[in-house]
């Protein structure tokens, strides 16, 4: 049983890591802080932890010690927050932006701001287990990548890997509204927002230097938010070098993602739920990835479905968790999603 | 043609007011006032109306003089507001709530405020053509009731008038987003909001005092917020005083709308709906009014939907117009609504 | 570790038992059935399940014996297929209406047709824990209440327990799309169905007889398609026999439901979710209970919230075999529904 | 005053027409065909037209002589019944996909069955006016090009008409559930539908064929069911041939549309809604077109949104109708669309 803490817990993100931690069986959570909420029960923010979290939201003043921090506040926060933090963790787990890019520059250019700890930039093992997973088994300071960053990663990697596909990529991605967090302009209000195909960047999305990155692909990144609260969904085009068909493609796929207990690889060729969808994904931390070759032409869609608040992010940084202290990797990750939902 | 003002015209029951003002034969629209937004065009706010509507919201203060102005700024400003309107426009039709009930007293029950023009209270003709016809002919202040109040009350008057319902009337309204303006606090954001099943008024809404002011009845309301962005539907439950089969109902419902533009009798036996909707009313000044009585007992169920911001606001007020200025009551509200929606 | 089977498993409630049986850990699933699917792969139906379950569906006819059997084919079927299964499962848990009613008139009234098996009436156990939890220790053969009939009886069962209701209760039921099985006609199609607010049920709906059977009420119940897949959400208006104040009625509550593992009691003062909503509960096993005083009126709202699929169905079926193998109630039920969501 | 029939009036595209010519001031609509539905009231299948339409649906064998037939059938029916229709109709207008395309060799590739009018299929004038409107004023023969279509050819044509695009263009489209017409499986389904991001075509979208024709394009078009009933959305991605700035490439698309009355060049800096969404369009007959340069590369996003059952169907056929008889092109298509909606 190690102690943890959320730093940032009234967010979602925050609080999805207090729901996973709460039953994890390795976990005892400790503390869950919020500057604005100090003293109200954390059920009063996240009303499906009632009976399940009996936890108040602390000051963030008032940290102790533990084994584990995770760090849920909002970006541009965490890099200034991260240096004390580390006298208050063991491990520290950020689950913002702060801490994703290697460098300065390259922070300097998507996030337009100046990064306040540059000197820590390198210190961060990216939280990404099925590219780093023997980084992490050691790593004190991890860093969780973004929610659309982590599904096209995982939708590219494998044919990256394998020297299929030609550099340039573009990848379009699409997010529900808790993608946002939790939120209060006009432009996120339900009337607004509902059934919208709204898209908010139309070149440059900053999850792109995550991407080329990881995957060492050109990316050109467009995002678009539509009508869902969890789910990210990513359709990625390339060119393959080489002729494949399907079979091959599927074989790249499958022998990549074998062992990985959250990747699974969808492509169907019949029933409903044929190329990843994140609607039945809600709640879990699968990433679904999937394929379509263009007959005839040497064109390839690549597909990956996540719930962005879970393999996006909370889930994704438990399942860290597990492989930095050497427990099974699903554990506190087990609930496979919901269907029909 | 005569010239009209909308007065707090960025919100949403302003912005319907200007699309359907821009679309009538008769009107001019001169003038859309925003405090916050002046001198920014109207579509900005109300995209919808690109290409539509050319104006740019004009500052409160710079009001000249109209034949008709609409007031519909948040609750509670009308009253403010409303004496020195008087001055600008030969006919006041105001859609907040301030000047719906009679007098000062009921107000502060309802309102938990003191009127801060009582004087004026009973100068106002309530904006209901299906009951205030006659009135309306020469009104030159009229006050639209309440988007709930409408539907529950053309819901229940028929049978009211007739005689046949027991005094204990119990409402259950159901509304969309729009209906709480346009909004920006968390619990309006699109990830709280949608899917949801608010009983955001478990006792005592105040569209009661209207509905029993209205119909004579004794109404106990609670209201429940839906996913919808438009739309208001009403069950009102209720006795009644004598053995009535549905032919004789149905008699008395369509009796009493024989002539009316905007309310129809849907009470069918078989299709997909039977019962008023307001799925396909979006944007239509239609109330839909039906009806189901309890087999063997003396219980009905009376059945009433409609646009909030059309009937329950802008369209009413427009039909208003109409009628005020002896032009056809179809003027300008002609949309029927969308099937599918 | 016992062995199960599910008898209809192609379907929504057939699924969600597979879902949960499937990550219970004193469960081994060995048969999910499906004449239409006959050997194809269960998650081809389910996708959630893909890498979780790994059964294919069997026929059945081919049905082994097991030490329980789940009944989730649809109403009037397991009525023929019951006696038959007696002889493979030493517990038969049957989740259709037919065995809800106590005796074949009623049914008749209710389902409109003859039963097929009146002998069988008696000897089902009703599946619902709060209220029948000592004979569902011993009991070989349970039948699950329906989901509106267990949000309405969870909602009403402590006050009329307590004897503070007058005897004429009216509940108004609001269901989503899950609740009518996996579905193909036109009315369920998304475009007719999304949005919707359609009171297919404007009087006498089935459940009314289980919840009056439960209560000891006279109740009259409504029901409403709302915009959902999953939940349902009840509101009961009742009138108190005596003056009660929110704390005494609190204390009732608390009271009733101190051990209950799977209800709480929900009647907030501030939050965004003050009142029960199934909004949050997708995937769990609770039900939200709460209620809301008439200010000055001997009138109470009674409401209660729960995902028809898992409390309203296959939850409540896994709860009831907890309590029949003397597990803790909790087990395999741990997910505690996500927010936002 | 001309004479129309509608053939196929009980489809969601036939519905539409019913509702676009019922308040169309030069149209008499004389008949709605249905052969499953012949003799029953065309409400009874659009409940939006119910006060609005007094027609029952006729036999489609029962037709008579009109001024112009719009003939909404399935696919595939059209070709069948086209020839005969021709003696009924003095002008012809199409709205299935089978004269959409120039030759036999082409609709057997896209639509994989073999055309059994081929010699009709040069006979028809595309019935897209932005692009057409010269030819459509003396066509007695008109198809209307497909939803995605029209959206895309709308989004391309001013630029690919100036010369600035490379050919290799990449299409994303995005579609409500009507797009299936009026659909009865369980993939269409509400419990399945909602909420879905399905990428139904991942290669090859039919309406490709369309786009390249129209704009001597080589398309690669992908497209994904999206929560909504109406609505599309394209996205292209293409390369620009030179570098241009945002202001030049404003002026390309201002210009190419300025005399048009229902294409609106969207692309804001500020705002919710600075580029097409089809939220706002629902039951208008606008194509919003907007774009986005790729800062610092030759990267260009295309966008356009419409309704697919007005722009994208009936409300462009009625546009060409205006065109073909000298009418005002505005007449019977006012509606502007809502918000918020």
């Amino acid at each position: 049983m190690i102690r943890a803490a959320v730093v940032g817990a009234s967010g979602y993100i925050g609080g999805e890591l207090v729901r996973i931690l709460t039953g994890h069986p390795n976990v005892e959570l400790s503390a869950a802080t919020s500057s604005r909420y100090a003293n109200r029960r954390v059920d009063s923010v996240h009303p499906n932890l009632r009976s399940i979290c009996p936890l108040t939201f602390s000051h963030p003043d008032d940290l102790e010690t533990y084994d584990v921090i995770f760090l849920a506040v909002p970006h541009l926060e965490s890099m200034r927050q991260a240096p004390e933090l580390f006298e208050h963790g063991k491990v520290v787990i950020d689950l913002t932006a702060d801490f994703r890019l290697p460098d300065e520059e390259l922070f300097r250019r998507y996030y337009e701001v100046h990064h306040e700890a540059p000197e820590l930039l390198g210190q961060f093992v990216g939280g990404l287990p099925e590219l780093s997973r023997e980084a992490l088994r050691d790593a004190d300071r991890i860093s969780v990548p973004g929610c659309m960053a982590t599904a096209a990663i995982l939708a590219l990697h494998p044919a990256a890997a394998a020297g299929v596909l030609r550099p340039e990529v573009s990848v379009d991605a699409r997010t529900g509204s808790s993608g946002s967090g939790m939120s209060s302009g006009v432009a996120d209000s339900h009337a607004e927002r509902t059934n919208m195909l709204r898209v908010f960047a139309p070149a440059g999305h900053r999850h792109e230097a995550e991407i080329m990155q990881a995957t060492g692909l050109n990316v050109r990144m467009i995002a678009t938010g539509v009508e869902a609260v969890r789910g990210v969904q990513v359709l990625c085009r390339a060119e393959l070098t080489e002729s494949l068909d399907e079979k091959a493609l599927r074989a790249i796929y499958r022998e990549s993602y074998a062992d990985e207990p959250f990747v699974r690889v969808v492509a169907q060729r019949r029933g409903i739920y044929r190329l990843p969808e994140p609607k039945i994904l809600s709640g879990s931390n699968f990433c679904d990835v999937g394929f379509a070759l263009h007959p005839g032409q040497p064109h390839v869609l690549l597909i990956a479905a996540l719930d962005n608040l879970v393999k996006g992010g909370a889930g994704n940084a438990v399942q860290c968790l597990n492989i930095r202290f050497r427990w099974p990797e699903r554990l506190g990750l087990e609930f496979p999603g919901l269907h029909p939902n």
